[in-house]
């Protein structure tokens, strides 16, 4: 990958659920991901991407899941186990803290915030592709929770799709395996270190 | 498990790429699943599950990935990294043995051949999702080929979804239990044996 | 028509944009469809619609344009007329009054607020589909606003599609008449008026 | 319209359904369209809008209608009228003259041939997105049959749309009349003469 460099104007980075009860002390599923998070250095590398992002003129989409409200799921068919476990914890509760973006990772002015998604994927039942099309983006940097889940899915739609290995997290270093060295290879043009990343991003303007 | 039983007139079942490249001795992709597909009885149970789906009139879906042709992939912009091991491979090439069926799974009068599919889903790009409407599908039973990515994405739609752990294969072990026991809990409202599908499945007609 | 009749569980009522903005005294876009909404009397047809399909426990969908805000559309690569039309007048504004549902129709406890979509299609970049498929609708009977847009185009997914004729409204009759005789037969089921499709109802429940 | 360019690059044509049950004297549809082809000068439009994009490097796309074969729609749920129509009087027909090409209106080497639709959008169920995506096309061209329905739905996903008025027939001028004068300038970024178009094209390369 060493000499693969990602245009500003084709690219669009990815920020995948950055609740506070994802990434937060407090949040309700941090306790379940802090061990990994705190291995790969999740919210510093996230911070430097995003700052990258941002300074290279690379648009960011925040890819959110559906904040629970009361009465999610209640009258369906068919949940699934994550969405019932959802429903049961009440995560990212919609007028709540947990359902609140992490103070480091807020939308800012020129960001996109994609309609949220109620199942792994970021793009069913949301105008994700939609978004990318009107920004003019083919390349996309996918960053943030939980490795082995949303962002597995991203790939159906013939976009060039980069992971960063310690840009996101999992409920275990097996399931951080699955998704980067078995799945991962699979689907993926490129899975980066975040050192990697920020080598091909173009420099911050200005 | 033990209590739910499959409606024949709301249940699929998908075979995915049942090939010959995939599942036939002398098949290009057989010595890379060879191992785990032995191990699991691949091909006794898939022929008990398709043999006990027709008996109960389930209806059968054919999903099967891109035969490919001479042309393929060689103008894109970002083919992935399977799309371009399929190419230099010619796996499941259009007019050859290998991208014919396996002679005990060919599509019978009453089955549905959908659409190839280019990537690893068997929704994307193709009429899967239309014909199960029109045939009244709600829950989809998948087996086939392989375990941990064709039909690890067929999800996202709002079906409910039965994985069967013996029914399909991959290229180690480690990749099953990834599918199965790190990925599949996540979204899969059922992750059974063959024969606890057998067992849920209805009794054969007449 | 006279035989066919709609199975409360499998059937959706879609409620298409009752906004102030395109229903009420005052909203932006009612004097546009006033003298048609006159005509077929709309409102009182929607009323009456939306009371049998509740009575007979028929789901009713909310499918509501995308409400603009500050910056809509403003660094798209290529918004479409309609969009660049919505975006000078500010149409169903976001925390105004015509961007609020009309009085008569606010969502109850039961109903299902869709995503809002950006285009003409309530299907494109929503949770539309999903949410039919968790519900079990199969068979959709589309009312409100615009005859010949965003109403024509909920038909390419599966779905058995019903228009009533005098449920809804348009720029002029000539656009009625492209919708309902022109472009309707080809695609729609069944095309009704408000006293058909009401004996076609299951009576109310209770 | 006339300071806009198309950029070849991102730029393809959808040749829609250039069958000879639609175009040649002797198909089954050609006596209901004839009228209005032979009025607007159809086949001549067609191939002077084909050279020119061939010869402006301008990717073209066979966007083709399913071909009817024995069984299709008949265990469907609830095919539509058209897909009626079209199984009552085999359009289409797979192996027949009918289901053939146009004679110039042939896929050549470069071209691609998308999935066939079976209903009226050439996106559903297909995988024309996906193609356009791996092609860097942000702005179709629709040309072919029908001026009212194939084309009119091909908008929802985000690219920037041209119609041409006279490179399309419908089964008679008012149905012409509704697809550019009343619906089109809904969605359609451009309505244009082949005259128009043909000045808005890079010229021919070599």
């Amino acid at each position: 990958m060493s000499d693969f460099h990602y245009e500003s104007s084709r690219t669009g980075l990815f920020l995948v659920d950055p609740y506070n009860d994802f990434l937060s002390d407090g949040g309700k599923l941090w306790p379940m991901v802090k061990d990994v998070a705190d291995e790969v250095s999740l919210l510093d590398h996230l911070r430097s991407i995003v700052l990258a992002a941002r300074g290279a003129s690379i648009k960011v989409f925040f890819v959110p899941h559906r904040r629970w409200e009361v009465g999610d799921y209640e009258d369906w068919d068919h949940p699934n186990p994550s969405q019932r476990w959802v429903q049961e914890r009440q995560v990212f509760a919609k007028g709540t803290w947990g359902g609140e973006w992490h103070p480091d990772f807020m939308p800012q002015a020129d960001d996109i915030v994609v309609k949220e998604h109620w199942a792994q994927s970021g793009f069913a039942n949301t105008d994700l592709d939609f978004q990318l099309k009107q920004h003019g983006v083919t390349h996309v940097v996918a960053v943030g929770m939980l490795a082995n889940s949303c962002i597995e899915s991203t790939m159906e739609l013939g976009y060039h799709v980069t992971l960063v290995r310690d840009a996101t997290a999992a409920f275990s270093q097996e399931h951080m395996h699955a998704a980067h060295d078995l799945n991962g290879p699979t689907f993926a043009h490129a899975i980066l270190t975040t050192r990697e990343l920020l080598a091909a991003l173009p420099p911050t303007v200005g």
